[in-house]
């Protein structure tokens, strides 16, 4: 029987989604809790690989399982053996032929910027920074030039491992909301550090370092080195998977703001 | 001189905000970072102490010095010598007679309670949680019976030290935002425990184990003993001090709606 399950976790606590050799990827850790619930090793398959120090508001993941139990057990059980930074928030039985990643059509991030003189104390760690006033205008029509189907080399990371540099972003959108600048993205998949990367070009054009043209340039120069630096990982989300509704899966998508105050 | 401080600070990493032996307390490492900028020791009096856990988005304090720096250099050069979970807002050279702790007129908390079936992971250490549904317009009304001046001994921790248990609440209000319960209180001062412990018996009212007179009652009893438990410090947020304008203070309050998404 194949076990569906959504999955939010705090990335700061984590080397990232990936099992890792000494087990400190996210995937390591439910690896352990679920097998404490079935009574046999399970393995793993995430919509999407996050890096050491993101987080999710909305991973989804599969296993496959021998054992019988109530959906209800492979949330609850699951939960108390796992650290409080990773919480399963729901299980779904799924069609044999359904995988968290393969049937992923879309994935969606946000990147969530505060943007104050003063770094932040009490957000540390679950925010990106930028200490000075960035023109939100100027970066959003950068932000338009992403859209659609591009060669994305000049924002993917020198080991990434993807196949082909070609992605489809079909949301980037950018809002100012007090202190903050939320990004939001979703494309059919992304190339390894491409929001961080593509975040950090465009606050080079929020301060006036890159111009809309300029940017516009670096994408289809398709050059890594040509761009600015990758943006830290503090303030990226994995935020949701959009699936076919044949799969009949739970929701499959959050909003940063809907962790905060809605 | 006086210079009185502005700050922020993620409680989870402190054990409270007085001065501990091991140096454990907001006020060790801020005075150790003060002390590194002014070339002298400093001794940093509070608005009020939070305790182990417990956040603030904004605490006031003062301290003297004989050392004359340009005002940035208080909040930059600390911020450069602190760990990341803690910032100097802002630095303002205040009157002789002014006291951080004496001038005050009042204080504000929020308590923040995640209010969902699964516990927060993205928000461990920052928001209290309870699972089930709760009856927030018995909790609203509840609340009501708090109001003015009262002998909080139902509330007050048996370590409380305060001369008198008597304190005048001047605001008690709950919101309901998404998945969040938000309460705000504000009082000339604040028992130890207090807040933690009428936000629990609140959520005893919100379950049904208590009703608004029972509620009532409790207060009017002033037994601890009698109360339900004291909640968990997560959620606690320090959000400003209320000083008269004549101190000319710089803002000193801040909300946690406009840390999160305004």
């Amino acid at each position: 029987m194949k076990i569906a399950i959504g999955i939010e976790y705090h990335g700061a606590h984590f080397q990232g989604w990936q099992s890792q050799p000494n087990g400190a990827g996210v995937q390591d850790a439910l690896e352990r809790a679920i097998a404490l619930v079935a009574g046999e090793q399970v393995r793993l398959h995430a919509a999407g690989r996050t890096d050491s120090g993101v987080h999710a508001l909305m991973q989804v993941a599969h296993f496959e399982t021998s054992i019988v139990r109530p959906l209800n057990a492979w949330v609850r059980g699951s939960n108390a053996h796992l650290p409080p930074w990773v919480r399963v928030l729901w299980a779904s039985e799924v069609a044999d032929d359904f995988h968290a990643r393969f049937s992923a059509r879309a994935r969606s991030y946000q990147y969530v910027l505060y943007n104050h003189p003063v770094a932040p104390a009490s957000q540390h760690g679950r925010v990106g920074w930028y200490h000075r006033p960035l023109a939100v205008a100027a970066m959003q029509q950068a932000m338009q030039t992403l859209l659609g189907e591009h060669d994305f080399s000049a924002f993917r990371a020198s080991e990434c491992q993807a196949s082909s540099p070609v992605r489809t972003l079909s949301q980037a959108a950018l809002k100012a909301q007090g202190r903050y600048l939320i990004f939001h993205f979703q494309a059919n998949a992304f190339l390894q550090h491409q929001i961080r990367n593509m975040v950090g070009a465009l606050v080079y054009v929020g301060q006036g370092k890159l111009d809309v043209s300029a940017f516009a340039e670096l994408l289809q120069q398709r050059d890594r080195r040509l761009a600015p630096p990758t943006f830290m990982p503090d303030g990226l989300y994995f935020t949701g998977v959009q699936y076919e509704a044949a799969w009949q899966l739970p929701p499959c998508s959050a909003d940063w703001d809907a962790f905060n105050t809605d």
